[in-house]
């Protein structure tokens, strides 16, 4: 018989909102260890002390199974943070000691109110939310080229390179209008821009990829295709690059980046940053 | 003359890597001070002290402009965050501090590689979010059922009522298959649920608002239309939660939610929560 495995480290994210901030707070934390296995959980909208001190039971129970459960909590009623600290738990609490660094640094204390980061805001923010996200349907993949003089930015790229989840996260998260329009073997022998997108040259972005990452990920939609070999996407990742370098376009290479590390390199390129 | 406004505060999000960790932070301490105005930069990548001291530069223009300027950090690199905290600000550190915290909780040290949250992790989560953005692309609106078997949450609702936007945080965020279906007055009178997604009924989802706030958002598509019109909008609200009710669809009212509180709710109420 095999060696049993070191039983995960449970770890909850608890917050009395959507548990985002607690979340990406957490993860970023716990990346710094990752020869450890954590078994997540996100509890949200925990704003009642009923709800806490359920928080509290589910805790300790994992605490009762293992070694003592980390908890990543964002709730800010002092009552309910009370609560959380009686689990059989390390509590980390993310908000609160930053909370009193920012009230020193502006000479206030946070209003009773306490707003909610990840609350509805303003009607406008989410016209421009919803705005942006439809753009981005409707112009995913070079489907349409109706207003596209309104695009913020226009990702091209061969088929593959990421350009539709990009695309969508610059939508919904900073409310950018993004078209994204994919080069194809007809672009090419070609000096310039595919004809479309040519005449915002300085709005566009281009993304690739190394040959080997892209054959994989086409293999995943077409297997054993010409469209995912190592022939093909090494040629088009070549015309593609020399495209960009011609037309001074700028270009990122994807197959080592996420979604979101390529949206903050675009907004940087093209100074879309607020 | 009227009263010179408040000058803004200046606030930074400095990150060796996205700045989205930083900004979501910062941004959920900065809600609680809904009454200081705040002129927010996000600076992503600082990597090298050369960078750092850039930023220390920008921040010390800043700071001889006005009051000294917050500084929300999450760059890991001592000598970077030694280089940070030169400048005439106040820097808070939303990592730092914690990481000592869950090393003790851990009984190690974080690993000297120092992981990145917002990498590219395995090309497993990629593929996954790829696939979930193309499926909520395809059945946008209702478009198509093809394999809307394999959908894990059919969110059903009024034109307009966060529909997408809603279906495209789920996918992108959470790699989940989301498909959303459109209630019209051909719909009505009806008992049932669309013959479409009548028999995936336990993943379906539900939206509605207030009469007032959809005919808000509708009147920004088509101004003075029936469509638009207040009663209209209070018709198709009434009819879509009977609709609901009567199905044991399970639903919210979007019009108090943004797209994350939403999203945290479907998750929550259909367990999609790993």
């Amino acid at each position: 018989m095999s060696e049993p495995q070191a039983a995960a480290r449970a770890a909850y994210f608890v917050s009395d909102s959507t548990g985002i901030t607690a979340e990406t707070l957490g993860n970023a934390l716990l990346a710094n260890f990752p020869g450890i296995r954590f078994l997540r959980h996100t509890i949200p909208f925990v704003d009642t002390a009923e709800g806490a001190r359920n928080v509290v039971s589910d805790i300790d129970r994992a605490a009762d199974a293992g070694l003592a459960p980390l908890v990543f909590t964002t709730v800010k009623q002092p009552v309910l943070r009370r609560i959380l600290s009686e689990a059989s738990a390390v509590l980390i609490d993310l908000l609160g000691g930053h909370l009193t660094e920012v009230e020193q640094a502006l000479g206030t204390t946070a209003s009773e109110q306490m707003g909610q980061y990840h609350g509805v805001g303003d009607m406008t923010r989410y016209l421009e939310r919803m705005r942006a996200v439809e753009f981005a349907i409707e112009h995913d993949d070079g489907q349409s080229s109706r207003a596209l003089d309104q695009a913020d930015v226009i990702i091209i790229a061969p088929s593959r390179c990421g350009k539709t989840p990009t695309t969508m996260y610059l939508a919904l998260q900073y409310g950018l209008l993004v078209a994204n329009y994919p080069l194809t073997d007809d672009d090419f022998p070609a000096e310039g821009l595919p004809r479309p997108v040519a005449k915002y040259r300085e709005r566009c972005f281009g993304l690739t990829s190394t040959p080997l990452r892209l054959s994989q990920v086409r293999t995943e939609r077409r297997p054993a295709s010409r469209y995912a070999s190592l022939e093909q996407c090494t040629r088009e990742l070549r015309r593609a690059e020399d495209l960009y370098r011609r037309n001074h376009v700028p270009f990122l290479n994807s197959s080592t980046k996420s979604v979101e590390e390529m949206s903050a390199v675009i907004m940087q390129t093209l100074q879309l940053r607020a």
